[in-house]
């Protein structure tokens, strides 16, 4: 283990960490908020414990990187920036409990979204910019983990990605990384713009536009109004963020093909075909039920089950609506609908489509082979071959992740939350969206759960996050032995 | 397809069936049940037209039968039997709707246990035998299916178990199936009468100890008491059914051996050893509770946690206590265990043991696979290195069995049944265990599902029962092309 270089690479996270948390002084200054001082003073400290963690460790050899190196990066570099990006909200003192500090900022790293905040508004300007900017750099970690380090780790059947990333496949890390990243953040930053012209086109202030682009494209979901996107009242704002939830779950990969004159990729693509029909056939659906039994005028019908089923797909988790009404099926619905996520490459959280849509391929397939036991009829993706190899990597990651969802629940419900919020409330956290069901669905927040409760929700949220195994394996002990 | 052979086969199934519609008239003789005419007439009728449909194919060469045959046969046979079965019911009267009367037939077939009977004892003592009869001659077809069918279909991993049947691994299936049969037959037969023996010493009349045998050992589940095994209020009973329950639970090759004087066969078996540790932590950990929050005593806390426990794990069903009332965190904990199911090659339904085993320890290795990405690590079951084909075999299996039970569930609760009884009756059904949650709890039954319900988780048990790809591989086009 590269002791030295993890340290250093820590140091300017945190470094980083500390510089983001200021931008928001802007909007506190503007609208007269009280947080400018704790900000300052939590960021220069922030900022200086990882200078001189990075000072001091600065004479290092970034080539000599390692896989078992950048496990630990990953999940240490998650997990400090929410230790110390939590400190802000209880030096303020507008979240005092520290537990409930962590729990939102691991939440807003994690690009969650669940809140414990029963009143969001009374947060002040530049605490709320924090807020949704953990959301827009866990977002921007994401890009990098599932497109860059999770190929090259092979976590999870997710080498399936690793020819498109350029260079050796030795086992050297750094260089590759660098590139990856760049080339993805650029578009990062565009859509976050695009959609910030956007909302304030539709009458956003500059300051929600902000916050709400960063809960978008980064798949997170915190809101600055307690009533969520519901508060806007406006069409045109949902219409414009279920677009955006949209393409923040799709892979940014064909993004990036896009803007670079190929738009076809898009279709292309074995997996975004699979979001986008499964997304609509579910939308239209949900329309139509609401239309008919509902009596819910046409285009709000539409409207409201495509923001509803966007947002918990893509992981997102804004609401305009309380779906849990609509009739008692959907609670049923939307908790599977939490176990999916949307396309692997993307901020969006969860199983991904990509590893449901292998498995059931391989499912269907498995009928033929029992009809033609003599053939060799292997899973195809996007024209390749799958080997069993990485079918039995899949089915290691979605096995592993309904223990986690099992086992979670099961503690939950010992705290206290009943049948369908314990396995809600999970299922939410586990798949980075946000609210859950019953007691922690999308109108309600999750300051109710216990201590404990919290604490094991966000165990819950980064485990997700990092796709199990980049946490987990650093509790096993042969990660040690030289 | 050779359709002679199948439709031969088929009638000497029916020819059976009628057969065993008759041994309850003995018990209506004696306590002087209206029944018997109607057993008669029905039981005469199926047999003949079983005879018919044999006579008329009876010259035919089993030595050609080959494995679509055996699909046809396992899965027709199945369907058959519970429509002629059902019959006896409706002509009685006492249960009218033949949707009612073959939900019950197929759940008897299927040793599912779930029943459409708000009153058990109204039914004659005939029709209450014939009714317990349909779970142990389902339990015969099961053991045959499991330990000798399917290991030659391959179905869903369960190749693995082919190695301990004798014979050539041609495409002929006919000499092995027979032989493991009868071996097997014996066996059950065997632990029918030790049970029966042992009922009767705790002070059942033979009436009641046949029909409560008959359910244990094919992990059934049908009561001739309402309040099913807390009728008795016996400890003794209740003991002897749960050590019973067990063994129904456990691979029929293993008592093979046992009888044998293997008597280490048992321990020696890696899917027993997870299915005894799983059991006895669960059972213990619950029983802990039931004594320290609920003030249970020690005793009864291990009785009743031990009884409810096997008997949803052995997907048998029957009941003495309503977990649910326990804490509100066991109406989760069993909705998992419903998904359980026991050991492969036992009676027990749902995914077996061994899947989640091998596809557990899959996911484990997977994390030493990250950590030596160089060395390979295969997992291994009994000594034997299992391949990763058979792991995208048993990921194809489980990934279906969840669809199953997710688009069971959706449905379900389209029809009207809350959250957790439609979750609950689906996974009961299609784990062939009987009662569900909720509304179709242990303390309830499912009358009041509408009969499209009804229908629907019919079919749900004749999928579990048949390892989902039996019955599935009929519906694909591909089946019926040369």
């Amino acid at each position: 283990m590269n002791f030295k270089i993890i340290a250093n690479i820590i140091g300017f996270l945190l470094i980083l960490t500390g510089l983001f948390m200021l931008p928001g002084i802007f909007f506190s200054i503007y609208y007269g908020s009280n947080d400018i001082i704790s900000l300052i003073i939590c960021g220069a400290g922030t900022s200086a414990i990882g200078f001189f963690l990075w000072f001091f460790t600065r004479k290092r050899d970034t080539s000599q990187l390692n896989k078992r190196d950048s496990y630990l990066i990953v999940s240490l570099g998650w997990i400090t920036m929410s230790a110390f990006g939590a400190i802000p909200f209880v030096v303020h003192g507008s979240i005092p409990s520290y537990t409930n500090a962590f729990f939102e900022t691991v939440s807003g790293f994690t690009t969650t979204g669940a809140s414990v905040l029963s009143d969001i508004e009374s947060l002040p300007y530049g605490l709320l910019f924090w807020r949704s900017m953990t959301h827009w750099l866990g977002g921007m970690g994401i890009i990098v983990l599932s497109l860059a380090i999770l190929p090259i780790l092979g976590i999870g059947g997710m080498q399936l990605y690793s020819a498109e990333v350029a260079g050796p496949s030795k086992d050297k890390i750094h260089p590759r990384v660098r590139e990856t990243a760049k080339r993805l953040w650029a578009i990062y930053f565009i859509l976050t713009i695009a959609e910030t012209i956007l909302l304030l086109f539709g009458g956003m202030n500059l300051f929600d536009a902000l916050c709400h682009s960063f809960g978008t494209l980064a798949t997170g979901g915190f809101s600055t109004k307690n009533a969520s996107i519901a508060f806007f009242n406006s069409p045109f704002i949902e219409y414009v963020i279920i677009i955006f939830m949209f393409l923040g779950g799709t892979n940014f990969t064909l993004h990036y093909f896009a803007l670079h004159g190929n738009i076809k990729a898009y279709f292309k693509d074995e997996e975004f075909r699979f979001y986008f029909s499964f997304l609509g056939i579910t939308i239209l659906c949900t329309a139509l039920f609401l239309f008919i039994y509902n009596s819910v005028g046409l285009e709000k019908s539409f409207r409201d089950s495509a923001f509803s089923i966007v947002s918990i797909l893509s992981s997102t988790g804004f609401a305009t609506v309380d779906y849990e009404r609509w009739h008692p099926f959907f609670t049923l619905m939307f908790l599977f609908l939490l176990l999916f996520g949307a396309c692997a490459g993307s901020t969006s959280g969860g199983v991904k489509m990509i590893r449901y849509y292998l498995l059931f391929k391989n499912s269907f397939y498995e009928l033929k082979r029992l009809i033609h036991p003599q053939a060799v009829i292997p899973v195809r993706y996007n024209e390749r071959a799958v080997t069993n190899d990485v079918i039995s990597k899949i089915a290691a990651f979605v096995l592993l992740y309904l223990i986690t969802f099992t086992v979670g629940s099961v503690i939950l419900s010992f705290t206290g939350l009943e049948f369908s919020s314990a396995m809600g409330s999970v299922a939410a956290c586990l798949g980075n969206i946000g609210p859950g069901l019953g007691s922690t669905g999308p109108v309600s927040n999750y300051s109710h759960v216990t201590d404990f409760g919290k604490w094991i929700l966000s165990f819950i949220m980064l485990l997700g996050r990092l796709e199990l195994f980049t946490l987990l394996i650093i509790f096993s002990p042969s990660f040690w032995k030289k």
